[in-house]
């Protein structure tokens, strides 16, 4: 049989391991001596994975978990490779937003038994690339049977205690910032859904064409940038440890990956803040979580429209599709850059270091507002995307 | 609304990971004190989970990750709690079976949006009373929407470098015993396929209901026991502590879990021999992990039917549903037991501290045979359970 035509039924679970351990060896952090070489053991194909670490004295162990499941996540025209690189990024991001140093990753796969096998090899090379990009080895995992492609990664990784970059640790007047422009993916998924829509012919079409073909007429480079932003997110690794360096006890930095949308991290950051409260002065009660807009906070946001870093391009693209570009920018997330935080006094010497935009800063109102660019004041909610609603 | 008839669908992820943090607090080792503080700080709800760990000098990283799909791992009859409790079993056995001390669990938990908030909160009471069972606080993980149960956990630890219980390192004239009675779970996962059948009318119905009235006649506390045994199995935890204490460089002891059948676990125990022998010699090639029985090992394995601890009973029951009990010994795994090696002079020592039946040797033979009860020998075939064939 032509491997080409082979299915992933034709080898079964353990023989996808040892071509999963095959391929790791083609690549540089992936050399046996890298990982598997512990004092002349290997612990590939046994019970765990057994890591030789040097974890250094007064660091977190730091973890973090996340699967991706086909139909929610993967837009229909993203390929194995693409997919395999998403479960990395998605990880190596939330280890990446604490400023931790990458330890291992961990790799659940569960797909469908007519996979081919050429597929299933994209897959894994997709992975193993990304643990390339982001220098951390892939360690462990196991292969599953499913009605459709679901990844669940670990990324593991290691921190000084006193340069964690955690969600709260903002005071008033702190500069509110972020890595990169936002909205790009947002307006990939969307691209993507209407040439979805197009393909099925599930609406009027010609109404649909016109639209996607006035956005690539306004600037078809920025419409593949957002395709490409979409089906393959990087994560901020360099950045995370830029960030963690300038953190200290007297100028704390936040940051987190911006994953469901701005608005909904703004909120994640002011319920952080508060948690951290009530977890120090030790008054835990059921409602304390609840991220809803009556929840009153002891700080707040504030982000001004002028300051986005937005081209007019893409707003005048949102408006073809009849999207609201602030939308975008805010209630859509993929995009996997960080919101941080950082006192005023920081700036000058960050802005040597990293490219990034301030937008706004930490108030003492209990409020998320953006100042629109004609001068009106309006509150952002917390609609950012949730799975399950 | 009543909260019975309320679906997860109604109050979103976030609230649900408030729900899981919530239930946490009601365990003894999830007290916040225990894990979650870390100097003041708490990183409840942050990018990563934050960890304050000793790591022992000399010792390893110990991490292991598996996926449980409804489908395939949940026989129908299993209720949400004995779904959240097998997937921190499955994991933590990977740990023990390394002679590990447990850090901590993260959970990626995909369900479908019409499951109720009643039964979601069953699933997290098994998974909570499980990592209580198992001194395994819950760290992190995240939720998500799937057709069908998902539940893919992380479990991570540490061991002594010179005590870690590998898979390898047995040498001929070695013991080879198992720490409990096997087949329990595989006649408990016949039973169940058998009842639902009936239920669903899909066979002749008279002969299937005489065949199960007819074992729980020959003894129905075995037929009870089978049945807890494949939906609710336990790890071996203190098992893998005993082991590891016996564990030195002049006297390697070697251990895996049971997870696809005894006569699987065979060909890896020997596939990893040999891996480890050309992981030392540097000779990697493409075919050096086949496990089919072509493969040659510098090893062998040799059980006796006779030690086979299995009551009279088991042997009537299977006879009377038509299998035959070595299959269901052998051939089909979800036990959970260890099975481990040793060197006969440890033999007496051991018996002080644990329960286990030695049912065999490590031979100079490159083979894995049986020596039936009627003295002929056969070969026992690598034939375990795998996923996607």
């Amino acid at each position: 049989m032509k491997s080409s035509q082979m299915k992933v039924s034709d080898i079964g679970e353990k023989q996808l391991i040892e071509r999963i351990i095959e391929k790791s060896r083609t690549c540089s952090i992936h050399n046996p001596a890298d990982f598997t070489d512990l004092d002349n053991k290997t612990s590939i194909g046994d019970d765990s994975a057994l890591t030789n670490i040097d974890l250094k004295e007064n660091s977190y162990l730091v973890s973090s978990s996340d699967m991706l499941i086909q139909s929610s996540h993967f837009p229909q025209d993203m390929t194995y490779f693409q997919m395999g690189y998403k479960s990395v990024v998605v990880n190596v991001s939330d280890l990446a937003s604490m400023g931790a140093d990458n330890i291992g990753f961990l790799l659940n796969i569960a797909i469908p038994k007519d996979t081919l096998i050429d597929d299933f090899d994209d897959l894994i090379c997709g992975v193993i690339r990304a643990c390339d990009d982001y220098h951390i080895p892939l360690i462990g995992g196991d292969t599953n049977e499913a009605n459709e492609i679901i990844l669940s990664g670990t990324a593991i990784g290691q921190v000084d205690k006193d340069k964690a970059l955690m969600k709260y640790g903002f005071k008033e007047g702190d500069l509110v910032c972020i890595t990169g422009e936002l909205g790009l993916a947002a307006l990939g998924f969307e691209l993507l859904n209407m040439k979805q829509l197009l393909k099925n012919n599930l609406f009027e079409m010609v109404d649909l064409e016109d639209k996607i073909n006035r956005a690539y007429e306004i600037d078809s480079t920025l419409c593949d940038m957002a395709l490409f932003k979409a089906l393959k997110p990087d994560a901020r690794y360099n950045e995370g440890h830029i960030l963690r360096e300038l953190n200290t006890d007297e100028n704390r930095i936040t940051a987190t990956d911006i994953t469901d949308g701005l608005a909904s991290e703004f909120y994640e950051i002011l319920n952080s803040d508060k948690r951290e409260y009530q977890f120090n002065i030790n008054q835990p009660n059921n409602n304390q979580f609840n991220n809803d807009s009556n929840s009153s906070y002891s700080k707040g946001i504030r982000i001004y429209e002028d300051k986005l870093p937005v081209e007019d391009e893409f707003k005048e693209i949102a408006n073809a599709l009849g999207i609201d570009y602030l939308d975008l920018f805010l209630h859509v997330g993929e995009d996997f850059e960080f919101l941080f935080t950082m006192n005023k006094e920081l700036k000058d010497q960050l802005e040597n270091e990293l490219n990034f935009y301030v937008i706004g800063e930490i108030t003492e109102k209990n409020t998320v507002e953006i100042v629109l660019s004609n001068g009106t004041i309006e509150k952002i909610s917390s609609k950012g995307y949730q799975h399950l609603k």
